[in-house]
């Protein structure tokens, strides 16, 4: 299986979780086109789109973003941007004197078989916390802690993270696709 | 001449600014399809190109933006979804205890005659004030003070904001270019 992404980090996530299932995970570290829509399903399929002319298949890529409930969806198809210019103070300060501090992660795997392009959604939900809490992960995981969770992403490991998240509710659907229908498409 | 736009604002400020020059303006209102790019040259050109497959030439369209400096250039080519989500007061909130208020609005057309894709971009430095002011224009307005002006555009009419706005540099540039070449593209 290959991985479109421009981000080492998505990629290391996605290489553990492969892993287990004794698939091997090429990444393809290449930036690719994206459109601007408040619909990030419509962002992924297009980006298939995209890189279906240059990447051969089958291939994968992934879109996450970051929903704020009280900052009506903010930062979301621009989570990674906003991430670059504000940082994790730009939200806490966004935040400040909020009450509702719900939030949601999410994910969209944007599959190529070779035919179709096939979407898979995670999602978890949390809570924006007062101030950033560790280290690991990239992006908001310092600031984001999954309800039934007394940590933040940053305080996790890629295991424990991989229990809670976006990122692996949306490989779950994927890799059950893949287990039913693999074979014909030569994972 | 066509502008291409879904925003009513937009198409009442070129409007008026193609009125002076005696030519009649039509509002194609549609939303297209933009790139995310940190690059808006880049996004203007690529809007231009899937635009030219729907809408007859001659046209143009036009993407602003606001960037601030102590915010490393954010909103920027978001602006419009950023203000949607989180206001003029999220933008203040995000700069309380911020000494440097510097900011650019910038305007970039993108003018298809048939043949060619066409750039113009103009823009205009000002600074971010501590409350919004004003109740004119749209976005951004009352919470941006152009430099040598002590009104912020929000307090400013049509006219007056033409006189120092990004848009109308841009504009200007454009119209030298159609007085000059206007003639065998038909506008």
């Amino acid at each position: 299986m290959k991985i479109v992404t421009h981000n080492k980090n998505k990629y290391l996530e996605y290489k553990e979780k492969f892993y287990e299932y004794g698939i091997k995970l090429d990444w393809v570290n290449i930036e690719y086109m994206e459109i601007q829509s408040d619909d990030p399903m419509k962002i992924v399929y297009e980006s298939v789109e995209y890189v279906k002319k240059i990447v051969e298949e089958p291939f994968f890529l992934e879109d996450a973003g970051l929903n704020i409930k009280s900052l009506n969806g903010f930062p979301g198809p621009y989570s990674s941007y906003v991430h670059n210019k504000i940082k994790n103070s730009g939200i806490l300060k966004l935040m400040q004197n909020i009450e509702d501090r719900s939030a949601e992660f999410y994910a969209i795997i944007g599959y190529f078989d070779g035919n179709e392009t096939h979407l898979f959604k995670g999602s978890v939900k949390g809570k924006i916390i007062e101030e950033e809490k560790g280290v690991n992960g990239f992006g908001y995981d310092p600031i984001f802690k999954p309800n039934n969770s007394d940590k933040t992403f940053g305080e996790m490991d890629i295991k424990e993270k991989n229990s809670f998240s976006h990122r692996s509710m949306a490989f779950n659907e994927f890799i059950e696709y893949l287990k039913k229908f693999g074979e014909k498409n030569k994972i």
